[in-house]
């Protein structure tokens, strides 16, 4: 079925893997933390750092691009055949704050292996998991004797994904011609555990609202008017208890219209993944696990809609009492969207559902933020296929299926650029994304680059997109 | 009906206005704040000057009781007949903080009269209302040539009210003996206005608590468990919700148990009353009027319980959004109590509710803070009789019948003492209790004189408490 002989790319891998390591270290010692402006200057080295790296694997075009906040970088390497598939790899080379005393046993911007482990902030989001793909490419090209890879191959590195990425969306529309591709490749993501190879199939958008209800015109003594005026902070209680019904679905109507539901071959193969429910509790640092009856909590997670209270807040908090009706209340809301959810339906049904639950006397306002959208490509999907048969044969076993429950800018580029995003990411949960003594597992890495190295030949073999 | 010729007090108080009005203002020129602890000496100067002034007045017995706060004063003057009732009167002479930069059009503690009105701090709230009573017995006596009045009369005035009453309530208990009454007298309140004289005949309760609802043990990502977990904040909106059922009534199981109805009679009162509501919901300064089912506003604030959050607090709550499940959240409520409910069957209720009413997986704390108990002295009570008859013969017409929604130390004389407490107030809603330019319009200042002048011989009169 396959092109590239696996022993070749193995034997390439294994001759770089000390250059590649060495390299990835370099990069990790710049600390490129976007939401601290102290490091604007090492956010920009990183990005400059990681361009001469492409131009050196040899994409013929990189460059840097400004954005009013940190600078994405792009590459674009041509395949030769004009009617092979044009794939966007998207990642960010900027990093979570990290400091010694947060708890790191070394220190987060020198990197150190310990056991077969490289420990480092970026290691594994997302440095580690861009700078794959330069072996990997690599790689493919020597195995098979090409010159340029099997697939237009474009890159689009952000400097901004750990500050929200405020920028990123319009950069995207602004450059949409450039960044024109068949599919959209995500690694920043990761699998499901080092003994279960997994590609995640599907992201939930979010809609977040904050919504605000005004009483009386200020705080008033709860002993004279209290049983007789509407409480505010009453009313956004019972909006929020509105928010489900007992079956803990979303109550609001119109919430589900379009939900793209699971199939049963989904539902089956989230069931073949090795859940253990006591130890995703023990993650979730919870009790209990509690959700829309009718669905696992891994359905739940990944492929249920949700509404959930971020924050809330009204009236005296502080210590002691106070006796008072307070004057205002609010409730901020985030609701986690699926496939076939429009984030403008959800704004309209949240608004037009919170007006009927207001009491009289009762003033409400809610601003909705930018939303994301969901994405999902299905199962069948050629793209997908391939991402699948090239990390089987990295891994060498089975390859199984999940799905992510946050959200990300990778759903503006599915958007945008009207293509699939596929998700290909070997970090593992216990990689520790954004906390002390984050670290990459070197056997993980590596399979990285050995997917990369099968996936374009792959996909060239497999896939033409229909334009 | 009565002994006391009425043309004789108000020669008295004619003669003795001008001295009268020329020592309240120098007592409402000490500023006796409790709160404030840079006036603690003042608040003992307080003490002092009324202990001079009511030695001066004639009581045999003046003393100034100690606190571990602010000091409360005491006087007692015996009748001649021992089968006399025995009454004593409560009000406080400590006072709200002021300054002239709040919006006050003159010192606060340099009292004026413009018109018919005499400004300062405390001129209503309460020296004023204290203070009436002074004259008032002198009047008793001169009218009516005795060298004692017809009731063995006694006064606590405390000074932390305006604080809380911190130490008011172990001060009744050990000082129970002396304080032994057969009715309290309070004048800390105030009328329906000056046109429509009345008598207060009760006061709610009030019992507080903090309910904190604890889930993941710290704030969790609402994309990664988000829809699969218990969320604290949720859960205490959810709570908040089933405070009250769709007729606005609690829906605590037992909160009405033991809820002394109004009889027919009572609300055929409160209904006589000159109530407008428009310019209640402007006092109110809210939008609508709100409550249990069944019941007019003035019922509802006067005479049923209530449940109210005064605060909720739970998550993210700054500017924009933050994308978590909270670790925890929190809502501080407050019963407002009618006569037949138990505080501690209250508690007791709310912890069982509550205890129903939280899913899995949340783990549930409950403080409750001391309880204010209700107060109610029954219409046809001999000694609210009295109070109602001499304000009539003060006031020359009729006097009509409230309650007070708010609620205070008085409760705590009715249980340690077990008298009833009958509330004579001669403030108006526009005398700016707490807020600038208080004041005491003079000529209901002077019916109060005449009033408590009055009350004393009716009492003695007609009624003989059986011990």
């Amino acid at each position: 079925m396959s092109q590239t002989p696996d022993s070749a790319v193995r034997t390439y891998i294994e001759q770089h893997r000390t250059a590649f390591l060495d390299d990835l270290a370099a990069w990790l010692r710049i600390p490129s933390v976007s939401a601290q402006p102290a490091h604007a200057a090492d956010v920009r080295r990183s990005a400059d750092w990681l361009a001469a790296k492409l131009k050196e694997t040899g994409f013929p075009t990189v460059e840097i691009w400004q954005t009013p906040g940190a600078p994405a970088v792009f590459a674009e390497w041509p395949s030769g055949d004009p009617e092979a598939p044009t794939v966007l790899v998207y990642g960010h080379h900027d990093v979570q704050p990290a400091a010694r005393e947060d708890g790191w046993n070394s220190d987060p911007f020198e990197p150190i292996v310990r056991g077969n482990r490289l420990y480092a902030r970026g290691a594994a989001d997302d440095k580690g998991q861009v700078f794959f793909h330069t072996l990997g490419v690599r790689a493919h090209l020597a195995a098979t004797g090409r010159t340029a890879p099997a697939v237009s191959l474009k890159l689009l590195i952000e400097g901004e994904e750990e500050s929200g990425s405020p920028h990123f969306r319009s950069l995207v529309e602004e450059r949409a011609g450039r960044l024109a591709a068949d599919a959209v490749i995500v690694s920043d993501t990761g699998m499901w555990s080092e003994d279960t190879p997994t590609v995640c199939t599907g992201m939930r958008g979010l809609a977040e609202c904050e919504i605000r209800l005004y009483g009386p015109d200020q705080d008033i003594h709860s002993g004279s008017f209290g049983g007789a005026v509407p409480n505010p902070a009453t009313a956004i209680a019972r909006l929020v208890a509105a928010l489900h019904d007992e079956h803990a679905r979303v109550a609001i109507p119109g919430f589900y219209d379009g939900v793209v539901e699971l199939t049963d071959r989904e539902r089956e193969l989230f069931a073949e993944l090795p859940f253990d429910e006591e130890s995703w509790l023990h993650t979730a640092k919870s009790r209990a696990a509690h959700g829309e009856a009718g669905h696992t909590t891994l359905e739940r997670i990944w492929a249920r809609p949700t509404a959930e209270v971020n924050g809330i807040s009204g009236g005296y908090q502080g210590p002691g009492s106070k006796t008072i009706i307070p004057s205002s209340a609010l409730v901020k809301l985030s609701f986690r969207l699926v496939a076939g959810q429009e984030p403008e339906h959800i704004e309209k049904a949240v608004r037009a559902w919170a007006a009927e639950q207001v009491p009289a006397g009762i003033r409400c306002e809610i601003d909705f933020g930018p939303a994301t959208r969901p994405c999902l490509t299905p199962l069948d999907h050629p793209a997908l296929q391939s991402v699948a048969r090239a990390m089987g044969r990295a891994f060498e076993g089975p390859v199984r299926y999940t799905r992510e429950g946050g959200s990300g800018p990778a759903a503006d580029l599915q958007e945008v650029l009207g293509a699939p995003v596929l998700f290909l990411g070997i970090s593992v949960p216990s990689d520790g994304w954004h906390a002390p003594d984050e670290k990459v597992e070197l056997d993980l890495l590596l399979k990285g680059v050995e997917t990369s190295a099968y996936l374009w030949g792959d996909l060239a073999e497999n896939w033409r997109p229909t334009p």
